[in-house]
């Protein structure tokens, strides 16, 4: 339902319609435990139909602004615009903040030590209700430095790198393992690997998964190469890999975009995909339905994982949840750019010293 | 240069760094007026280097919050995370806040009742010291709305849909013709058109300048669909063209994904891109670079639009500017979707009466 304005709709409307009262739109509002999950939903439905959104004064408890959560992300502008992973991240936390009429304070830092600055200055400043903290290292300078300060906080990434933060995380090692169980299944003895900056936590897990699943199927122990996340970066890394004495016949990527980057080096090189080499990219994203051939990817809904990170941190707010959640692993979504290996002995490409690829 | 703690660093060493007064500093953190654009520059960059950012209490003059600009997107959450456009938009927004260590917070909206009420609050709640209006309509109701609240704005669209606000425009006019006279110009006689929703300011202003530019060159009035900006939308109008009776021979779009979307409907159709069907992109961004073929596009740097906006928000916030600022008028690329129009006589596809294309 539409109205002329919303400010002739109350509070009292709100409850009414929802079949409650005023104190419980309030609560539901503030995020603050004693209203049940379905009645909360109710509540916002009620709100949503009557176009009511409550004032700042109403809302601020003890001053402090509960509809706004802080997002901090150290990384290059440029970057954020063209990586889909963070643009479809954000609109998933953005669909559930905007169903509770919340909004996002977004933020570019340069360094951990601006962000953990920031954090504790929107906090003390009563700016925001909580934070989504992200792109975890290993011994996470904000681990220590925010723990203690009362900030309600959700991490996105392993609990064993964001402990004492309730996390919400994707099981990376089981997904690198698909990755390289299915480039093996298809006969590829030499898989390599382009993944995210070396600090990254999840980079970290990914490349000792990596490791570990070649061990096991007993495949050469082929380089892996940590990078930026960027087109430029997925692309050096692939023809550096390309270039080398020992050709891969596959490449696994830890995102869409580096792999398209890939796809345009092995045309270049005068590689065909799949038949020479093999690519498998992260992520997933309309990216790898349009390119020529379509990618292979691993992938999962990017956009559901931010929505469920929203949905933790209201029930983190709320105080009504202190532990981990899991959301799918991603999966093998097989397209055009995956094939089985290349026979030794086929004629075609030779390798850069001009030797036949064995 | 990274120190160990950004909290060591004081206003006194970033004011020393740069060679100003500790006033000259908290002027230019908080947007006032008083020191010259290049002595702000030199201000924010001693302090990026000091890795010194400003505190909450410091930067609040009278209680408002100086670092926070509000933006308000009336889009469905999904559509944020696969357009280009606002992905770009936003990071050239942020490469600007970043430097000078402020943040945006964004909010989607449901209609624009919900987004004045929320502006008005975020300025009164004293929560931003500026906004940035975009997807104006005619007679938008945010002008009148919000024009006596006193909030520093910047619109994003054409002067004559924004007034009395500070604008930052293109001028999707001459485009518009551009894109047609391009086309024209390779023969095709029966170009149509793909827009976003009939109410947008910019849609309209589009739609009578491709009108306006067909009749000028004598060339057949050709269907204009209003649609979305998604995937979808660009699909069905562009199906619904190719079905007509007088299939047009080259179709212009108000964005990249539905052309991308476009090109997939022309291959389902049996039609060949370009020999059969020309299609022309708009905004342009790596999407159009990796289909097959590339897609011909009407490039304008989007990054470089937000910035620009970013920019001349905190010239308002600083009340050293009031008036309009034009950015590059998005101008041709042309790629491998755009070719001479199909001869009449040319054997070939037949459209949907099964008539030869004439």
């Amino acid at each position: 339902m539409r109205r002329g304005s919303t400010e002739r709709v109350t509070i009292r409307d709100v409850a009414a319609r929802a079949g409650v009262s005023k104190g419980a739109v309030s609560l539901a509002f503030n995020h603050r435990p004693g209203v049940s999950p379905a009645t909360r939903e109710r509540i916002f439905e009620a709100a949503r139909e009557l176009g009511w959104t409550p004032s700042a004064t109403a809302r601020s408890l003890s001053g402090r602004r509960a509809d706004i959560v802080g997002l901090a992300l150290c990384r290059p502008a440029r970057q954020l615009g063209l990586e889909p992973f963070y643009m479809d991240f954000i609109s998933g936390i953005e669909s559930v903040l905007a169903d509770r009429s919340c909004s996002l304070l977004l933020r570019l830092v340069h360094e951990p030590d601006e962000e953990i600055a920031l954090y504790k200055d929107w906090w003390r400043g009563q700016v925001i209700a909580g934070a989504i903290l992200v792109d975890f290292r290993e011994d996470d300078p904000r681990v220590p430095a925010l723990k203690g300060t009362g900030l309600p906080a959700v991490a996105v990434g392993h609990p064993s790198l964001t402990e004492p933060f309730p996390s919400v995380w994707t099981d990376d090692a089981a997904a690198v393992a698909e990755a390289v169980r299915y480039l093996a299944a298809l006969g590829h003895r030499r898989i390599a690997r382009v993944g995210g900056p070396a600090g990254l936590g999840h980079s970290v897990l990914r490349e000792r998964a990596f490791t570990a699943t070649l061990r096991e199927l007993g495949l050469e122990e082929t380089r892996q190469i940590a990078t930026g996340f960027g087109e430029e970066e997925g692309a050096r890394a692939t023809r550096s890999l390309l270039l080398a004495a020992r050709r891969p016949t596959a490449i696994v990527y830890d995102n869409d975009i580096m792999a398209v980057a890939g796809a345009g080096v092995a045309s270049e090189m005068g590689l065909v995909v799949p038949d020479d080499l093999s690519l498998l990219a992260w992520d997933d994203s309309q990216l790898c339905r349009i390119t020529h051939p379509t990618l292979s990817a691993m992938s999962h809904d990017v956009h559901h994982f931010g929505a469920e990170v929203a949905r933790t941190l209201f029930d983190v707010i709320g105080g009504t949840h202190t532990g981990h959640r899991q959301v799918p692993t991603p999966s093998l979504t097989p397209r055009g750019s995956t094939a089985p290996a290349p026979r030794p002995d086929a004629p075609g490409p030779r390798d850069a010293q001009g030797r036949p690829d064995a």
